[in-house]
């Protein structure tokens, strides 16, 4: 049986999405509250024919590998991550979401599964996306954040907003984007399509909501790293464009920090 | 010179506003902040006609006392708490604000001054104050906050907004709120007059704005922990009014949990 789990988590002091030697990963998390679902096999190797002695019987768990939709950095958060996996057993989804929330308070892990549900066979969390979004915070005051710690960058000189969206318009459709790689990008092409850039206020937030089928490794987050520079005066709208066409990373901005990312959602 | 500066503060790890002797406070915060910018006195008591040895100096720093417009209580945060203090200097108000900033966060405060100003001799950040705001979050949803630890009261029963809205009705005006009144609450009179009441949703979020001249100790807390037994079933809308004429902490609900609840504003 195939499961479908949309997922809330912090990313601030974890690793990020996936399983790492050196520290705890979301995926790490709940693959480990799935492993205290799953019973283990005993395998007595004995043999009765012979009156020989059993062997030390070996107990085998196997813990189900979990998959993500998007594999985020260590500090960006998730407000709805998805992800599948299998289990031998049929389970009530909303028992199976209840069991993982036991098992990840248990491990005081910074995630919880919002919805669970039966999923199709064929359903990978990764490859059936068509399409994930994401938002980005920076609060634009002259003091540092308390009470949004962690959740937002702090961008403490005025930022023109209107600028900042005459900037976006370069960026929305399809474009080799380069500029705004990472240098570690597992992605074939730098080609993408842009579908949405938006930015709206709220008191003292300048939030970005960002939609496309797929990015690259850190496109967002270098999106908004360059767009901060034009909101701060140090570039004008129309660089942005004079960026995208460079095709080379250091004409962009720097990369705006993890902790105020969020995966927002994946459509299917 | 009086000034009055405006505050933001995570609750979570702190007790309270007021200086405790047994754990961190905003008060103490920014006492000691306000400590270090203020000058020590070097006193030497040297008498010169005798040509006797002189005394050990005597080291005097008189830290102002910060008093503030509401004695929050432990776990409660602000989002625009107003104090006033007095300075032997006059300093820039930016200044003053950056400076608190900086001792602050040398003493990895929860907390940040938003606003500083000079204000006028007789101003007093509690006396003076014509009316408070409070918000009261609760999310209202199956699964427990991650995202919003610390900051929501979880409730993961369905609560019914309309009901619970219906409730309030009973609670705006002038009221004895004995039956709302903390035992250890050191007003003079239950008497007081609720100016507002509201209740909005946003998403999974259930957000309660109150408004009075002054409240009783928990009152607010004391009306949402109510009011959420009118939105789970267990009350009707009005039993409100009868547990309101009770007059009698036992007829209402539970004090909702400090962590849900934000000082919001204050008004002169």
């Amino acid at each position: 049986m195939r499961y479908k789990i949309t997922i809330e988590y912090d990313g601030t002091n974890i690793l990020g999405w996936q399983r790492q030697l050196d520290g705890p990963s979301v995926q790490e998390y709940l693959e480990n509250a799935l492993a205290a679902l799953t019973p283990a096999t005993e395998t007595k190797d004995k043999d009765l024919s012979t009156g020989s002695a059993p062997q030390v019987p070996v107990i085998t768990r196997l813990t189900p590998e979990v998959q993500g939709a998007g594999r985020t950095d260590a500090g960006v958060h998730a407000l709805a991550q998805v992800a599948h996996f299998d289990l031998e057993r049929k389970i009530e989804a909303w028992k199976l979401r209840e069991a993982l929330n036991f098992h990840l308070r248990e491990q005081n892990a910074p995630v919880v599964v919002l919805e669970a549900e039966p999923a199709a066979d064929d359903f990978n969390a990764r490859f059936s996306a068509k399409g994930r979004g994401y938002v980005y915070r920076i609060l634009n005051r002259r003091t540092p954040p308390v009470l949004q710690k962690d959740r937002v960058w702090w961008v403490p000189v005025p930022l023109n907003v209107e600028a900042m969206r005459q900037g976006t318009k370069y960026l929305l459709g399809h474009h080799d984007f380069t500029s705004f790689r990472a240098a570690a990008c597992q992605a074939k092409s730098p080609l993408k399509t842009l579908d949405k850039l938006e930015i709206s206020v709220s008191g003292d937030e300048i939030v970005f909501t960002v939609e496309a089928r797929s990015f690259l490794h850190h496109q967002v987050r270098n999106m908004v790293g360059t767009l901060k520079l034009v909101g701060d005066g140090h570039l004008r709208p129309q660089d942005v464009k004079t960026i995208l066409e460079a095709k080379d990373r250091k004409a962009a901005g720097p990369t705006a920090p993890a902790c105020g990312l969020y995966l927002s959602k994946v459509v299917y």
